[in-house]
């Protein structure tokens, strides 16, 4: 039986303002670095030996890696920084209000491309860029639909997390709400019409025990 | 021209109590974080992108490297630990005092070991084992010379970093007074009995600009 833990970063600027975030670049609160602490507290209660850490290549996501493996006594390990965990694209909303975009696009809209599948958000019309992704040779998207962020994520959880696992290595992955909602559709097989229902709160990490197949056995939410 | 920046992690406990450490893990004091934000700041004024960072896998110098890194604005850059940066492992010295290591064995054999090339430390009598190095089959020495914490850094320069150096990538190592003090030693072609001039302060960086067959062309401490 082999252990994952995932958890998403703590509070970050753009979530206290209610301002869609995306590959924008922005740090945790006080709030959020707290959340990552009490993560990391919940976390080593567990007192899990991780070999790995992965997480995405925005600084929210980092900076709670770095504050979890600190409080787990774990700062040694490997983190591993990748865009196909960056949190989805969120295209032409980037940088709106919440709230603005339910007044502009109407609720229901506004509904579909935050918690459906396979809506996806207007685009940008020029696609960004950004040395630390032109130097992987990383085309930033100019908008992504969940289900894009899944189809991004999936290859890394094939050739580097999955591989691990089933080595009976337990792993660690902080990241981003969509990007953990893509993952967790995935792992729950949970059907497209019901992804809407599943919210994944800052600090909170999830516990899944996976049999050799990767199969669930059990899952915990640490609250 | 490429550029390698060196920096010693800020003050960590041990140094504070003059007491070795090696390979013993121990967190910054507060002094030690403002001086590795000292040393950020320091690195950020010379606007260098970066590749890569190479750091320990010993939190007093990891904390210092995500400290750089987020301070410069640079935390999705890959952080390398790796055991052959290292701390000197100090062998029955750890723990003891260095005042009291002078009276016990005298001031001038306590000098050799710290300060010369080839004198190794009292043996342990007794190998440690720790979960983080035992699962890379790496045996923790006994005891290390500076001349031993040389011979097994250097084949992680010359099979990591100096190749990325040659590709014209910038890099970051962040790492420990003895463990800099070897690398400085084979860069700078310091002959063995000089080397006992050659002190690496905490939170002082050192930029070496190389040219194509990584040959020291400049040097500058910046304090």
């Amino acid at each position: 039986m082999v252990k994952l833990v995932i958890t998403r970063h703590g509070e970050s600027q753009a979530n206290r303002d209610n301002v869609y975030t995306g590959w924008s670049d922005v740090p945790l609160t006080a709030k959020g670095i707290k959340q990552a602490q009490m993560a990391a507290q919940r976390i080593k209660n567990l007192n899990i030996h991780f070999s790995d850490v992965h997480t995405s290549m925005l600084q929210r996501a980092i900076t709670t890696a770095n504050l979890i493996c600190d409080e787990i006594d774990q700062s040694y390990l490997p983190i591993h920084k990748t865009w196909r965990l960056n949190e989805r694209h969120y295209g032409a909303l980037r940088g709106m209000n919440k709230d603005d975009s339910k007044q502009q696009f109407g609720v229901e809209q506004v509904a579909k491309w935050r918690r459906g599948y396979s809506e996806v958000p207007p685009q940008l019309s020029k696609r960004d860029h950004e040395r630390r992704y032109d130097r992987l040779g990383v085309q930033i998207p100019l908008s992504e639909s969940l289900k894009m962020t899944q189809e991004r994520l999936l290859p890394y959880w094939n050739d580097v997390i999955a591989g691990q696992l089933i080595d009976g290595q337990n792993q660690l992955i902080v990241a981003h709400g969509s990007s953990l909602r893509a993952l967790i559709k995935y792992l729950d097989q949970i059907p497209d019409d019901q992804i809407n229902l599943v919210e994944v709160p800052n600090g909170q990490p999830i516990v899944y025990e996976l049999d050799s197949k990767l199969n669930v056995i059990e899952k915990q939410i640490l609250e």
